[in-house]
């Protein structure tokens, strides 16, 4: 019987994830559907490819825990070691279970599945003391066993297999989710949020976390269902006009939500983000009731040519101005017939920038339509960071100025 | 004096992370930057924002490896336990550094200084045993010791002050990269990529990881300089038209350097990506001169009015078919007036499948100009997955379609 039957660890195992080559992403998610289901995540750990190092995590593991989930090292590979070292670990042989592998291998034709063939000596190969997992995404068997207490899953690291396994297995290990709730609030920063509710954040019955990010705070409460309701509810109130929507923890969860209920549409128009808002707007499944789409144009021609921006303005001001902007935002709003737009275009970096206009320097617009009449106003952000922040951060800023236009028409 | 001066172990705390809510990024960019630089990153681990926690982190690696990072619990809130773990471990109590923290107080004005300010007696709070760090970007102060050979940072975990701070206090430590090589091969399964190179895997002095991705694998060659650009070119050879150009990891980046190299240009017109393939190609700086920009038409209105889709087409074929596709290729090619255009249309779920159109049915049109004619073809793709997985999936389907019409050109 494990300390805790209710906690889990997790384990990614790879060379290319210490290197950073390759970000963990496996056992996040898992915690994540773990977490909400009331498991404790106690701890997550990478480590190397290498059999002492996973014979070590397992020793430490086993017996503490309700749950450990391995994540990675089944491969076809040289660097693969996770099967060698759950058999040293159990003191056992390696044995190829066939059966298994011959149902994997049914999914398959031609030369892949000679291929695969190949690999049965590695990828069917499973410790005498466990017993093998089909895998209905991939080809490599995972590997199931109990000890101490401790349930362990060994998940090939490929990520939809990896899902596609931890559903199949762990699914009815998953009770019910306990309450919690989700509160976002735009453009205030994290020290104020706290400080205007702080009979919240001292609640005892109550676990707060305080996410702050750019542009936007999330509060995650946690606790009772209805205890966490009320408060999530009061912190809505409190911060009324910057809070999201009940149900909306991003922006363009938000900007649907909004959309939906006051029948506005949005588009886009895009310069140095080049489909970044699109693609969060997308996110969102059934967004196209209320996003119609965004006209990405990076160079100048496409500026002229698919929204219509002035030659005149990219002359005299250039892209990255308040009236390239204007243009834009009013040319998608044209194009896409909506009752909203946005336009972003900056410099993004890292070259680019000038004495005038350095690397950060990103113009938004937002046109809209009352009635017959088209109004648009423009506004500057210098952003800090590398371009992938700066880009990120474009997206932040027009969201949020979509949703408070929204809201205010 | 560290048993091994050349590793590193970073530890990310927080609760946020363990619970999946946020996902942990600051140890595995760092990793990278290390490894690159001739750093054995050991482990990384997640552990809560617990006292004990944070102390046994402390306790099993300070004397054991040379460099130990910890990310996050130095913020203003009540779940920020770092500095007192640190002072706990150290064994001595907390004072603030008024110097540093004025210091960074006089970059800020008006309320935001006032509440900067309240804060002083938490996020200026150092361990008398060890130095307080000043943020560039931020207002928490990080910390900084040495114990037994070991040097220990601690950074706020906030992404872009923790990149700041790092690049602060750490470039000294980080020496010239060795030579590694990368070489990405489209389209070929992971097991015959080791096949068909069979003499690179088994070389002792390279260390090779393969790492396979959806429609790509990359081949990451480390060793001595010389002989892992050889290795690499060796590979790329033997893979040919499947590999990308030499200094290409990325889709994006081989066509944007093949692009450049035949002198041809890209637009695309997305509707299920909703912008996620003009993202990617933006995502590679100067990528403007091939890449002019992206449609993203998201509901039919906008494929018929921006795309010039005809009505008929939707009508009888719908949004997701191989005319819709094509004439939303053919409309993208005119639109942005480039040499290729790829468009994608499919449906992402989890809403919108039926028996006929399941969800991860999408497809592809390549539309081309040679000379003054324009040619056009479309393809199928069934991909596997969630929404965010068949989004990814179709990017990288419309990627490596467009760079092999490139090369084909």
């Amino acid at each position: 019987m494990g300390e805790e039957r209710n906690s889990a660890v997790l384990i990614a195992v790879g060379d290319e994830l210490l290197s950073g080559i390759r970000r963990e992403g496996n056992c996040a998610s898992l915690a994540w559907r773990l977490h909400d289901a009331g498991w404790r995540v106690e701890r997550m750990e990478v480590i190397p490819d290498e059999l002492p190092d996973i014979v070590d995590a397992l020793s430490r593991w086993v017996g503490k825990v309700g749950l450990l989930v391995l994540s990675g090292g089944l491969g076809p590979t040289h660097d693969d070691k996770t099967r060698a070292a759950l058999a040293k670990y159990l003191g056992c042989g390696l044995a190829v279970d066939d059966a298994l592998y011959d149902r994997v291998l049914s999914r398959y034709e031609g030369a892949r599945r000679e291929r695969l063939e190949r690999s049965r000596p590695l990828q069917g190969a499973v410790p005498c003391a466990a017993r093998g997992v089909y895998n209905p995404a991939g080809s490599a068997l995972g590997i199931y066993f109990e000890r101490e207490g401790t349930k362990v899953w060994s998940f090939p690291g490929v990520p939809f297999e990896f899902e596609a396994m931890t559903k199949q297995e762990l699914l009815p290990l998953l009770p019910p989710a306990r309450g919690w709730e989700s509160v976002g609030i735009v453009g205030v920063p994290e020290s104020l949020v706290v400080e205007r509710a702080p009979e919240i954040i001292a609640d005892e019955r109550l676990h707060i976390s305080v996410l702050p990010s750019f542009e936007l705070v999330e509060l995650v409460i946690r606790g009772e269902t209805e205890h966490a309701a009320s408060a999530a509810n009061a912190v809505r109130e409190r911060f009324a006009a910057d809070a999201l929507p009940r149900g909306c923890v991003t922006l363009p969860q938000a900007i649907l939500e909004t959309g939906r209920n006051r029948g506005l549409t949005v588009s886009c128009a895009e310069s140095c983000t080049g489909g970044l808002v699109g693609a969060s707007m997308t996110d969102v499944p059934g967004s196209s009731a209320v996003f119609t789409g965004s006209a990405v144009v990076y160079d100048n021609e496409a500026k002229k040519k698919v929204l219509g921006v002035s030659p005149l303005v990219l002359e005299l001001h250039g892209a990255v101005s308040a009236e390239c902007a204007t243009d834009m935002a009013r040319g998608a709003l044209e194009l896409y017939g909506t009752s909203v737009a946005v336009a972003v275009t900056g410099i993004a970096g890292p070259e680019g920038g000038s004495g005038e206009k350095p690397v950060g320097t990103v113009w938004f617009a937002l046109a809209s339509r009352v009635g017959g009449a088209v109004t648009s106003d423009a506004f500057l952000r210098t952003l800090e960071g590398g371009r992938d922040l700066i880009r990120e951060r474009a997206v932040r800023v027009a969201l949020s100025a979509v949703w408070r236009r929204m809201c205010a028409l």
